[in-house]
């Protein structure tokens, strides 16, 4: 059974042009003009481009007893309704887990997912069983480690077990990642405004100022390049961290910075809402910050000092978030975004001028492939790439709203926002999971993705 | 007739794989596995990439009564022997002189040339014929307008010119390009130096610092931010140069820096060589510079701050060179590279670990094709891409003398510098003008190549 | 007669302390504890800090056929109101006028004044004459050459005599002073907005961007370094400008710049006021900026990269203003501040917490007198010292109003600013001018000072 | 008994001019024209200078169960020798010892010093003694306090000490000060460098390169602001470190960095010395770097950047160094340099051009005066000020050589250095300890110097 998209523009990373489609077998089989297949995807009027590739989710994620809201069937349907045809998720052990113990959860997890998925390893632990394990890991195709360097006394990893990580993830070929935010500091502000009375979820935000982000990601840039091994930061806020992966890059140094979608769009004001569930809703670490940092990201964006664009999609339920009602450290962190972030990033961005259609193509899509180590088998308009596809189309409109949400929470921050530019049609390896704006779905249909080591960025 | 390169390793700007390649018709008609032609060349241990772009030549330009000794004939036989399979050169119109009137000129020249090629056009003078002229020009596909800020009472405009002319190429979707140095300062230091009897070769060095090669540059971003058009900085051969250039990207402007080879390679000492010969051969603007703004130009290819490798291929022979023995701002300006400028940067960027074969393909081709509007017809590896490619073998080695070269000169900048990657064979628009090594040519083949405004990146 | 300034602390430019001052012929002729003179001022609860210097002022400026209203009688009288006890005006030659020709109109002029005065001098043309000129300049005590990038077609001197001049003025141990703006932009930008329809006062906002007061900044740093002379950029008003001076001073150059309190305090969005005398009255060069850039400003007083806050008190009545009714060109470009940059820096400044009352001390008077050689005759509280001193009362508050202001015209851009912090006393030279915050006035009290070129900064 | 300096010129960090001073109790008493006193000094053909502060030193400073070789009367004494007339120590806690009872041991030692003295207090371990004994420790004059960010397992605190003991530090008015490397990274490379095989001298710099000093200091510099105190960087010797300062006074942070003497002058090369005692000798941390640093570092003196030169004085004989023979972390890191400081930096610096001689007294007395709180009593030349003097004589020379030196030890780091600009005089509170180049000495002399909180800088 063959697919062709026709009378669209394909647009790539770095080129748009005219031309037709044929999908066979989930993969692109040609590209060119009057091509011909079983049934035909009008794509006239609008781009043909990469599927999105969201590198930052966390799918029912434990978290003190309960798990994020969003599990892998709901959230990859959220994710291809908003056009990404593919997540890559954390894999975290608890305290003294195995990491291929931790991985086997997760593929339980996995199992219902509506598109392709991948892992990133966290490392929230250091001893020999982890440093063993760390080959198996990459040889089954989990290439990325993820390290905390906050949340202590839970997830945070100390500078010499930061140091022992990265080196054996250069030795295996890997790519490190941070979550950067000074954890020893974030603790004490955290209990000096609790002290002070300070209980609200505005207190997040200034329990965890940029100056603490910029500072953790410079020192991981530092230990990064001391251990041999590429580093992707995770969720890059605010001009502090910004700057820091700009000087890094500007010394020929291989760092990689990822905005949040959220931090692009929503500031700080929203922490000050009288409405003690609207600030809760929007508490996430980072938090977001003023219009200065937002410049900033933007700019980076323009100027490919910052790379990819993602959401850290971690959806709690307004319940789940009155758990911290009278202690801000106690909400759930985390937001949703999955479904918005293409949407959202073509209107803010490619909308307001800031970016190309191209740029918009890697900043949500091959950059990360290629980053990861999976282009171009996805990221990719190629011949034998996978079929994971949108089909945008510039001129649709809609005002964002819960209501009308594929994720299982009650709210959405980016509520009311107006979009123009939405997926027509979304294909994961070919089939045909969003038709002409309706969700059709295909839970289970998504496979993992193993991954190359020594990947060519 | 078709041809099929068998058994390489194809390396584009993004991505390394193992394809052979089928052209027909000049271009490229297949990519895959086991293809089949009329002919084969072996690639096997190569690989296979596009052909280089120089967008920087000087080839028999009018100078002072003469011309550079290399004209469309040696310098492209220069080229290709190199890998290059395209030249851009510049038009030059006289004081007064109209722009078409300048172009047909060159017409004259470039037929016998054995590749590719295309011309930037200088604006050397300002007035209505030459406002009325560009659109024109445009129209034959040529689109970057280039602006001398140096060469006083000769090439060199004004700011108000450079903005007039800038505003009218943003307006006809081009680019502005600059040879940046402030011939203000430039003229009276030359005259200073002179009236103090420094005439010798090194006086050229101390004329023109690196001080006002950054100066220029940054004042041309300020012009072509004013007038809202992109811009291309030619030969940036120094940290003050490149700092400005690097922070306009880093606002998110549209400036592309290119160094050339010679820069990257060669310093300030060959100046104080005791051979009067030596050192005026050397003689070009800007100047050699020292080792620590050498550092800053790699460093720049290496983050995406500096996005071309060029020549600036002016050659002059010794003979010529003299014209300045008893004054040096008499000396031709100008030095040889075409033939040098593939197998010095690879040997030195990718030997030394700096750059990835992917970042080699970027800076030699692949980046300059996407800026100057002629990509994917030039600079890609892609069905229906032109046919100029070179198999590259990364284990030939030699050592680069004048004795051996295709450049009509008498001497070689590089003499001496051994170098390990060359072309095996180089194909331009499908017909072998290099076979295992060895020079077959094709005087008359290269054709025009007309580009398109507006490009995408 | 000897005068005692009893019970205050005296503040310099880096100490504070408990002492009396005893003042003989206009001189500090002893500090210490128990000093005994003729009459007695109560200094109490006040800080003893040297007088103001104002090193920017515009009285009596010829300006198309009329002159700017503030003369030297009521701009100096505004002066010492406000706490400063000098100003350093422009000698303006026409084209073609001799340098000591318009010293003698500006010697004329300055006989009223109530306190100390000197000039800069402006290169406002290039010659022989001037060349000449310039060495009796020097020899009558006035060091410092103000050249204008901007104002083309009048003021503007090109970069071949900005070299020219600097160099000659480096030569001569003096200091290089310019208003930098590229005037060729600047020209071409004006133009547009006129053909455009743009008459009014915001559009002399758009007309002179920061970037190409940027631009400029960048530019006279350069040309100075290869002239070797020291470099005072007068009314830096942006991020752009500030960020040229910075990069320099942290290469070691020696260059200075100089916020007005105008552009600390007030911002671009006063152009946008609704009635256009509003807007008019605020129209100087460079214009207001937005709050980014002031934040900027403040973090250079704080840093040590911006070094003197002056005022460029250009005086023009609203009857003047609306000479630019139909062309924002034609409005006389300047604003008062006189005698409301102490006072307003003091609150803004010490108030807030951004600077310490010694650097307030330093930014408004210590720091240029060493800058422009004449410390510590001016500047400081040294045995020794003219007694130019203001007595200031951290607690006085008044609301600034044109209603009660020395100034001859009839509105100011602070009206209804708060201030706290005002001088009870004001000494010029021993003379008590301002007693218990009245004026008290010294009509033609002021003389020349002469300053030494080759200074210690 | 009073003394008069006659016939000099006095130097201070912002004025020269030409006056005798009259020396009374120790104190000055008078600066004028034909002073009279009981004893004459000759300052004809010399600057009058305040006498050098060196504010980190190590005398008599336990280090596995022996001491650094100069004592408090040695090390002064080698002060004093060359025109330094102050010391401020480091009292270095025991894990679990008070600070008082640090404070006691080190009043021991210093009873024989022959120039005044104060101490830091190292904060080498936190708990509520070390909180609670803070205050007195303040009370005692001693209001800067030492961390440091390496030494692991011995005197190295964590991030949570770090920041819990700059809000102490800042609610008592101090100045906090650092060691900057990350000691965890530092004990890693270091094992591995011992891991494989590599024991020497040379391997002590490869295991602390400048990125571990660039992120330490930029991390403190977070945490300081975080903890609203201000900062002083100790020893900082490269770009790395001094850039994260330059930045951080950008933004308004009061920061101050330290460059050493050694780190100025000598390089990294000394290291590959094939004489291991020379290299060894050499050891000190941060070990010397390349010329690159040095720059840096000088243009951090020339702009302001950096504030303060010491020398980290802690000096080992030839056999003390020999403990790390088989193992380069056990050999004792320090070198000395109290005598060689001034003439050393007075010859590289002013002798060259890059400093004045008022910045040369801003450098090496008057800026650390200011910053610990003892300005105008130490740093000054002003009635009422210590007498702490010398008598510069910028014609005498000589060639350094450790046969001459007064220190203890057996070699000196700036063997065969020449100097030009040596102290004819040295004056200890009035007190002559050095007459026309001879050493006289005055044991016993130097007294603790008591300093004040919330200084003014
Ligand atoms: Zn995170
Ligand atoms: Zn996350
Ligand atoms: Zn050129
Ligand atoms: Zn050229
Ligand atoms: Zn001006
Ligand atoms: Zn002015
Ligand atoms: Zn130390
Ligand atoms: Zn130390």
């Amino acid at each position: 059974m063959s697919t062709v998209i026709r009378g669209g523009t394909i647009v790539t990373a770095d080129l748009s042009y005219e031309a037709d489609l044929l999908i066979e077998d989930g993969r692109i089989a040609a590209i060119g003009q009057g091509l011909v297949g079983d049934s035909v995807l009008n794509a006239s009027g609008c781009y043909v481009m990469p599927g999105g590739i969201d590198p930052h989710t966390h799918l029912e994620m434990p978290f003190m007893g309960t798990y994020s809201a969003d599990d892998f069937e709901s959230g990859t349907r959220a994710a291809l309704a908003g056009g990404t045809t593919m997540v890559v998720d954390f894999a975290l052990p608890s305290p003294g887990q195995g990491l291929l113990d931790a991985l086997q959860m997760w593929d339980n997890k996995a199992g219902r997912a509506h598109c392709d998925y991948s892992y990133h390893m966290a490392v929230t632990w250091w001893g020999e069983q982890v440093f063993d394990e760390m080959q198996a890991v990459v040889d089954r195709g989990i290439t990325s480690f993820k390290h905390f360097m906050a949340y202590k006394g839970a997830l945070m990893v100390n500078d010499d077990e930061l140091f022992a990580s990265f080196r054996r993830v250069g030795d295996l070929g890997g790519i490190a990642m941070v979550h950067a935010e000074n954890g020893d500091v974030v603790a004490e502000l955290s209990a000096r405004l609790l002290a002070e009375g300070n209980t609200g979820p505005e207190a997040h935000a200034y329990s965890r100022p940029p100056q603490v982000e910029g500072e953790a990601t410079n020192r991981a840039i530092m230990v990064a390049d001391m251990a041999g091994v590429p580093l992707y930061v995770v969720h890059v806020s605010c001009e502090d961290s910004h700057e820091a992966i700009r000087r890094a890059r500007a010394q020929g140094k291989r760092v990689w910075g990822e905005p949040l979608i959220q931090h692009l769009v929503l500031d700080e004001s929203e922490y000050f809402n009288a409405d003690w569930d609207h600030a809760a809703r929007r508490v996430m670490s980072p938090p977001f910050r003023n219009k200065a940092h937002q410049d900033s990201l933007w700019a980076g964006l323009q100027s490919g000092s910052l790379s990819v664009v993602a959401t850290d999609h971690c959806a709690f339920t307004t319940e789940q978030k009155r758990t911290g009602r009278e202690d801000f450290t106690k909400i759930p962190n985390g937001t949703g975004g999955l479904e918005d972030r293409m949407p959202v990033l073509w209107t803010k961005g490619v909308g307001s001028g800031r970016l190309t259609p191209n740029e918009f193509v890697a900043a949500t899509s091959t950059n990360i492939a290629k980053i990861l180590g999976m282009y171009p088998q996805k990221g990719a308009v190629l011949v034998g790439s996978d079929a994971d596809l949108v089909i945008w189309d510039p001129e649709a409109e809609k005002t964002i709203t819960a209501d009308a949400q594929q994720s299982a929470i009650d709210y959405n921050v980016f509520e009311g926002v107006q979009v123009k530019g939405l997926p027509r049609h979304v294909l994961t390896r070919g089939v045909v999971a969003v038709r002409d704006g309706r969700m059709l779905g295909a839970e289970g249909h998504g496979r993992f993705v193993a991954r190359q080591p020594r990947g060519q960025v």
